[in-house]
């Protein structure tokens, strides 16, 4: 071979390796022909969601997803899986809630839509019944005051803003009402609190999720109502004062359960001590599959780790795959993750979270205090070939945020939001709903930065 | 009023009105909030959905399309709304198809989903049942020759390519087999062709789709199969070569019927006779709703007009909504509106598309011989607040196409198209597979382009 042949053919295998190291771009393809041919996202969220279920922190269910995410972890062969014990509530829903609207003049009686909050009481039996008062903000309770509220049911009415194009930052607009509406209502002496479901949707689906009380004062039962039944009420309520709500909760708070965090790791070649977590929260609300929120989360991070072993991909640095415990209803797998962490020395350099569902990928959002942003950002063009162009500030996700004090940089993956808030917290949350493609495009993607952070650090 | 505050104000107003002119972006935000708070694009395709139905060309639902399509667009009050004459082909699908995989030694019969291709022929009564010989290229096809394939039936079953990003570029890599696959079947004397649905997805749902036969020659009945069919009978043929195949058609091509493109007109202040076009095709496959393909793009092209009405926008330019009938199965709408556009001197600087389903928006395909695209671009900026991050050179759309040789800018709307060949010209095509928000994104995101054109021209 001649030396301009010679400089030829090492020009042409630069193109996808640089004198023996294969390029960036061309692991990116590699990782997501795999993914798009032979990818196991589906198939192992197909079994999570029909398998096993709904998984809410205490429940068997929960108990099988643990031992479910060890036994694929070690099929696939990940260096180390462990589980780290996890003190987690158990709150369950008890017979299915029942909610009427009555003494309407216009229309008599009507049942509508209802699930009970994460944690709420149950209402003494045969339910609660009383008169209504309709308000969108504490503030509007405030100015009402005892004198208003004593012995009724108060309705929080606030819509999600549809005006916003991420529906995450409408839900955050909204979503004090529920979370700390009965504790508020509370205060004012209402019987019980309920709430418009968190949802851009004008649907009859009802829409759950996490509620606190007061750590003393009284505590009163409270329930979400799908944002049709919210709309007749607050339209029945304009005309007709007379107008009450009957609400039955059977819902009950039982003795703390042993859980677990399920951690599978690939050690680094290099720099073993920098860790990069990538991960999702293994528990669910008690309704659907619990598949986008967030069984979708979980498989994907388990499949970035699995893509580096079958493609034979060597990462420098230390990857873990993290399936948290609890995330919906006290997050005492995330604190119990950090404090570990914390208390051990790790240095988790980065945590990636996926956390807002499985639908087409569209970036990241990132938290960091130095120039994570700015470094990351330099592989845009990398991304750009997988139509993902965001790479933000942003938040990274409720679990990897308990590593926020250690200096982590934090890492939320973005995908399209538009589908999320008519699924999320809801028995329509189901394994139907996940497109594979969508799937595997964000484990594809997740796994791209992985192995990016693995080679290059931050 | 000082200066100085008389200044500070004028900033203030510069920031949403240039100097009493209301800026592009505040134009944007207005466009968007409300389509996505008073929309009427999901209830407009609800209707077309669920009382119309699918709308193949020469159907009487495609006759009430139209007449839909003219009174939606007087009710709103366009300046003017025309229906242009055009003939179009009548082919009937006639009773239910039926395929069966029969004589084979591993399964016996099975009975198989199949969806005669729109253009075929039927079968003899009674069907044909033949063997089968499997290609998966015309190249393929010449290889084996007549020898080969006299008195057969040719299975074409090349998948679309799973690791394309673009699912429409995997569909344009396969689509051949569809389209021309009977044509090359009969120069080698098969009896029969069928086709690998055209989808990504591996289930039981087959696609139909446009067909052609050569103009002399023999014509043999052709229909899909479903992709777990394919997958089926593919494994089959490796081992046994006495497997074969019963295809049963009753599909008929009837005398030409009179249709017509519907055209919904607001005319330009300024520049008349500039024209910008955004429109969709109004027939659809005989199967599901048209929901996707393409009753969404047409309601999203009707919806940028009325919104521009409701909004008191007066466009510089001539805005058209053209309701392109007969974009499946011989483009004659397509072909009789760029000819009278040619005939009558009309000047089109720029012609829209929406057919490409109606899911999440990420942009625009520009066509443009000159600086077209370039000029677009500058715009995406104003795009970007709703995560529209891609106007780059690509196709504008199949009826607007025809406008081509008159020098047009043709732009193709981009939807993310993860979910698009699940749907594609099949029973599942229905209303319930298009998310509200997505559409009116689409649509507030055509109309904030239609507004910058008709603003600056191109």
């Amino acid at each position: 071979m001649n030396l301009r042949i010679r400089i030829s053919v090492l020009a042409l295998l630069a193109s996808s390796f640089v004198f023996g190291q294969e390029s960036d771009s061309a692991v990116a393809r590699r990782i997501f022909t795999e993914e798009l041919t032979n990818g196991k996202s589906y198939e192992m969220l197909e079994y999570l969601c029909t398998r096993i279920g709904s998984r809410l922190s205490g429940s068997p269910q929960a108990a099988a997803a643990v031992e479910w995410s060890k036994q694929q972890m070690e099929k696939f062969g990940f260096d180390k899986v462990t589980l780290q014990e996890v003190m987690v509530p158990h709150w369950v829903r008890g017979a299915a809630e029942y909610a009427v609207i009555v003494n309407s003049k216009a229309i008599g009686s009507r049942e509508v839509p209802v699930l009970a909050l994460g944690g709420s009481i149950a209402t003494p039996p045969g339910g609660i019944t009383a008169n209504v008062v309709e308000v969108h903000s504490f503030e509007e309770l405030e100015e009402l005051g005892k004198k208003n509220i004593q012995g009724k049911i108060v309705f929080y009415n606030r819509p999600l803003d549809p005006t916003l194009i991420s529906t995450g930052s409408a839900y955050g607009g909204a979503v004090d009402q529920r979370h700390s509406g009965a504790k508020h209502a509370a205060r004012y002496g209402a019987v019980a609190a309920i709430v418009r479901s968190m949802t851009t949707q004008h649907d009859d689906v009802p829409h759950t999720g996490s509620m606190r009380y007061d750590t003393v004062g009284t505590k009163i039962p409270t329930a979400a109502i799908s944002t049709n039944a919210a709309d007749l009420l607050s339209s029945l309520l304009k005309d007709d004062s007379d107008v009450q709500f009957h609400l039955e909760l059977h819902c009950e708070t039982l003795p703390d359960v042993k859980s677990y965090n399920v951690i599978g790791e690939i050690r680094g070649s290099e720099f073993p001590d920098e860790i990069i977590l990538v991960g999702g929260h293994l528990d669910s609300w008690d309704v659907g599959h619990g598949a986008h929120d967030d069984g979708g989360g979980c498989v994907q991070s388990i499949e970035v780790l699995r893509l580096f072993k079958v493609l034979g991909i060597i990462p420098k640095r230390t990857l873990r795959a993290v399936m948290f415990m609890n995330e919906e209803n006290g997050m005492n797998g995330a604190k119990e993750y950090a404090a570990q962490a914390k208390a051990k020395g790790e240095n988790h350099i980065v945590a990636i979270e996926s956390d807002a569902g499985v639908f087409t990928p569209r970036g990241f959002g990132v938290y960091s205090e130095g120039d994570g942003l700015a470094k990351i950002q330099r592989w845009l063009p990398i991304f750009k070939d997988y139509n993902i162009y965001q790479i933000e500030k942003g938040w990274g996700g409720a679990d990897i945020n308990k590593l926020k004090d250690q200096g982590t940089v934090l890492i939320g993956f973005r995908p399209d939001t538009q589908r999320y808030f008519d699924l999320h917290h809801t028995n329509s949350d189901t394994f139907d709903k996940v497109n594979k493609r969508e799937l595997e495009l964000g484990a594809a993607t997740m796994a791209v930065l992985v192995y990016l952070l693995s080679e290059h650090g931050l």
